[in-house]
């Protein structure tokens, strides 16, 4: 049990799942719908990304009840090639939209080698991990992004204007656990700094400046300032082309254009997505692929750790280790995140669960 | 004229160009491929990437020579479905194999919406942006990248494992010049180190750790230790998911096993690269999308600048403002690397330039 488990009620993964279809389905999402907002809000609480786990869901169910993303739309496709697709999520929800456009993707890889979807009217998606886990799952590199409202300065800018564009890849090893990358690119995610201004806590420097232009450590600040990119000019570009391939190339809306999920609760957020999935097996035999992956994997394991490290770990490792353990222990919640839900409950009328 | 074309000779491009030609016919490379390894070397000089220009005929030559880079190779699908190649570069240059695979990737999007190609036995492939360069002059989006001999440390680590591994986008604007993004997924690009040492110049905290692990700034010490990745983690999850396409997927080596390019002169380096087109055709309207990548950037640039910033420039930016007035004016070349160019040229017999 790692110390952050430590104290605090343990939930079993399915009965925070449970709770939170209940909820969803409350308010008026489809069944099948509010099964994949549940699987992933619980996936990434059990892997220890609380920023992305049940904290967001207070936030959906008011855009809901607000009338500004519907529960019951039907995502559909509409412009097709062998391996490319254009999916309208029709304001839906971010979550099964993605699903079903990685969906598309693999089975164009399947027949073509790689599919690549891009989605438009769409809303948050929450981790990027949950779609890029259903092509790797398939024996697929899976790519996942996608843009969002106005927190992040480019580089060499005082003004918000890229989103915390998320990047998420999956690559499938053998006997080891899957390469799993899942970033914001900003410095930091802006659901960490939600999060330390829930805990009281500071942010690492390099995440933002205020609201000055000045360099800050206080989330509050940081909120009504502006996030800095990871990595400088490098990442700063990689944000940017997130923007324009889940923008203009979706036919979604840019980061200064996209409500905001939190305080642009007047409008749908309007954002876009794009998913592409690379079948292994179109390019190499499988089960070779599969020993090479994890031959580097365990290569990157056993080099030297730098000072201040114990050990080097591969990309999602940590968070491996987390819900694997979590599966079996439950998970520990922030405080404020059990007491939102149970808020939420009452206010649903729904039956309290014991705790 | 800007203050680093100061002073010094300005070649015209096509009179390099034509240099590089020559040196590498004598040296027995087919006479298109001399064209494209030329061609591509010029492009960097004039956009002032000196590490991945003019400054690399040496080595290309001395591994010609030594008999472990096979001027004369002939690259060949291997492997192909409907949006999915794999190219084999029989140990031929990587400027020329990588120009093919990308043309393999636009043929394939222009039928299925996206290509996707790898290049396996391959060697060191120059700038990304001179093949994603040809996907953004077809309306495509274009992306390269390659994997390289073990320089940089995985995050965490205090020993070498991944390549500087070169990631490069370009995606095409409408009357602004495309976005173009070219970097390493170092902190700094190993080529800018190589630079750094011919001139004398110290290179930037956070670039390198030397042979013991420390922090430094001296050249010659980061070139005996290991580089770091850009961005932390992040960056260092970036450069392995190239590492493992351009390997294990591509079907080439990985980092710690790929010959270095100058101290690796007994075999064929043996690395991969990985090459995708999207065809914006494909998802929206080629004319709008045009119209709104021109927006975004014009509302990037027009964003405040940071301090230190004299104002905010596009990925790209800087790089296509000195190529179009070097085109016009001239490059001036850094003095060792003509110097270079000349002994090449006595020792191979060919008749001197007026200089």
């Amino acid at each position: 049990m790692s110390a952050e488990d430590s104290g605090g009620r343990r939930w079993p993964g399915p009965v925070l799942e449970e709770r939170c279809r209940r909820v969803l389905g409350r308010v008026g999402m489809d069944d099948e719908d509010a099964r994949l907002v549940a699987e992933s809000l619980v996936l990434a609480d059990l892997r220890g990304v609380h920023s992305h786990g049940l904290l967001r869901l207070p936030v959906y169910v008011e855009r809901i009840q607000r009338g500004v993303l519907d529960p019951r739309a039907k995502v559909r496709i509409v412009r097709e090639t062998p391996a490319a697709a254009v999916l309208d999520a029709a304001n839906g929800h971010g979550i099964p939209a993605g699903v079903k456009a990685m969906d598309v993707c693999i089975a164009k890889a399947r027949r073509c080698g790689v599919g690549v979807a891009a989605v438009r009217r769409s809303n948050h998606f929450g981790i990027g991990w949950y779609f890029v886990r259903r092509a790797v799952q398939q024996g697929m590199v899976g790519v996942a992004c996608s843009n969002a409202d106005a927190l992040v300065a480019p580089w060499g800018a005082r003004k918000a204007y890229l989103g915390t564009n998320p990047l998420a890849v999956g690559i499938p090893a053998g006997e080891e656990p899957p390469v799993a990358v899942d970033m914001a690119t900003s410095a930091g995610a802006h659901g960490r700094i939600v999060l330390a201004r829930e805990r009281g806590e500071t942010i690492p420097p390099g995440w933002a400046l205020d609201e000055n232009g000045r360099p800050t450590t206080d989330p509050e600040a940081a909120l009504a300032g502006t996030l800095l990119p990871f990595g400088g000019a490098k990442g700063s570009a990689i944000g940017l082309v997130i923007d324009l391939l889940c923008g203009p190339l979706a036919g979604a809306l840019t980061g200064p254009h996209i409500a905001p999920l939190y305080s642009g609760m007047d409008r749908p957020q309007g954002l876009g997505h794009l998913f592409l999935a690379i079948d292994v097996g179109a390019f190499a035999d499988p089960r070779e692929f599969a020993r090479q992956v994890d031959e580097s994997i365990r290569a990157v394991r056993a080099l030297p750790p730098a000072e201040g490290f114990e050990r080097v770990q591969l990309p999602g490792e940590p968070e491996w280790r987390k819900e694997e353990r979590r599966r079996n222990e439950g998970v520990v919640l922030p405080p404020g995140v059990v007491k939102a839900l149970e808020d939420l409950e009452r206010r649903l009328g729904l039956p309290a669960v014991d705790a």
